[in-house]
């Protein structure tokens, strides 16, 4: 394999990528001058020296203050402390952050739960969230379950609800709305949002 | 203009076909034999000979009784007269219909309300539903305004509110609920849907 | 099944209509007025009346003229009886006439071949088609066949050329050429259409 | 901008690329260790060290050879140096070559010529052509123009033509041949294919 076909490979791995668009990037880049490859280059390696994750809530965090081991949301003395929102990634997060909506804390599960699962407690983290929980008790009065609506979302939802049961019973615990999302049509709606939609009526 | 250009042109304004589907529509009655255009003309024909609109809710039945005026739903002594769900077309009726969520009664709009419009009022039946208000006054409890999520839905629904005030005055109305939606991905989501996401958190 | 689901049932039946829009189909003449019905119905009616399937190509035409039992374009005197082009169906001939660029006769073979098939001959017109060339036969002087370019066209071509060979053995058989058609980019070309390109190169 | 946003910055130049998924690209990197990171700025950087340009043909090509200052095919000793093949760029160059259907020798011309442009000289390589068709005259029998079949291309066609006419005057200009290309169905084709179809019917 030629350099070519090496980095035709890695692109094919990025998300959304097949082999035709990734030799197309490869060819980009050929066609760029020297320069263009050698900031990509250095914008990759940077990428790893310039961010951390953070130790408090897991979000990858560009990192201002070499000593700083926790992002700059966990180390916001102005975000609320009541609050605890649980996503599964760090784009979820960022989505919600940019909304300007939420002024609380986050936790990054780090994936869903899926349906049949036997080691899930490896590949999400769930201890980290009771640690985190038992941590700072006294301060959260609320923890916000934030899925995407789906089967896996919704079983992520149980399983986390059930897990904290013992170490957060004294914390409410939310889930998001539920109803017609911007762009929900009736006529086109399934069941599932119909019924939260009525359910949900104000 | 032909037979064929002719119907061409009647297949056009049907709901999403173009002139090339039009055509093939055309085409393919043409293949067809006798008997199945003898069908299809008399079908079409029986359609308005077979379907009233309702007197009571607007929504387009099935007579199956001559002297019947009212639909299968407001005839439905098993039916919730204490809610009123108010929807835009009878599509929007169906879709509910079919999801078995909802035992109440309806009321068909008959379109929404263009955030600019003078002559409103001529083309949605509010003074109907006004007067479908006072009639059953005793009997509803709720009235749900149910419309599309998008800025011409919002908007009839304040108009609706509005013009209800004053008839429906010790009457709850509502509105649907919102929020995520089925398929709804956190990563995705418009500020909007986000918000109404965490505002109605239970 | 009432009206409604019995016209829904037929226009599921048209080309491309999936239930959900044959039902808004239906929706659609519900909510027209009553002439509206009554001329569809009409013209659906008219079509079987005013159409009629050419004697000498099988090409459905409309009736000008109530003695005529061919169509406008093989009792053209103009056209160029010398050449015969063989297509599959009449939405092909359309196509080609309306182009304007081919003044010749045509033939409307009724189908494809399929590539495992053995009872081809009850399908398409391929006696009907010999018999056309043998009562022509001093008339024409090239044979055209125009099929889709597939696995299926070539088929036909290649299964039309050998049902051929002894009724048309001094009349010149073509089939259309290939290479890039409008739109073809070089970069994302099949190796058959770069080959076809390539060796039919001027 | 933070290390973060100047990738993102980078990944929307790519083609077909634009924010929502460029960013997606960084958070994917963030996601992989340390040694992926490494290893893609590597091959990146590599890229240009192991890719030089074609002093002959323009093509960019893997350096196999540290001497070596012409590609693959034209060093090739068993490629039929009596064609010359001109493309637009290296992707068709690719996209032929991986056909197996030529044999022959390439030149990328290095873009088209927009069909209202005064500054074509100084983009694409016509003076290099020129220079290569004379230092090439005793071999090269026959110039193949293959462009994609666009408005554009067609007047790359042409002004190529026009401009190797003094050059070539002894050498054959071809362009690829027109019609049929894979997939193509008569029925929804436009009138410019079928008019080349029908020309090049054989």
């Amino acid at each position: 394999m030629d350099a070519i076909d090496k980095l035709t490979e890695i692109f094919k791995d990025f998300p959304g990528i097949g082999e035709r668009q990734a030799k197309r990037f490869v060819y980009f880049l050929i066609s760029k001058n020297g320069s263009y490859a050698d900031n990509l280059a250095k914008l990759v390696l940077d990428l790893k020296k310039e961010i951390a994750q953070c130790e408090s809530c897991f979000h990858f965090f560009v990192i201002r203050n070499a000593k700083s081991k926790v992002c700059e949301i966990c180390s916001n003395p102005h975000a609320d402390s009541s609050m605890l929102m649980v996503v599964e990634k760090d784009s979820d997060l960022e989505s919600m952050k940019n909304s300007r909506i939420y002024q609380g804390k986050y936790f990054i599960l780090g994936g869903l739960v899926p349906i049949v699962e036997k080691t899930t407690k490896k590949r999400i983290r769930i201890e980290e969230l009771k640690q985190k929980i038992k941590n700072s008790k006294d301060e959260i009065k609320e923890i916000i379950l934030a899925f995407s609506l789906s089967p896996q979302g919704d079983h992520t939802d149980s399983y986390v609800r059930d897990e904290l049961k013992e170490v957060a019973k004294d914390i409410k615990i939310s889930s998001l709305g539920r109803g017609l999302s911007t762009g929900t049509e009736l006529e086109y709606s399934d069941n599932e949002t119909l019924k939260n939609a009525l359910n949900n009526r104000h």
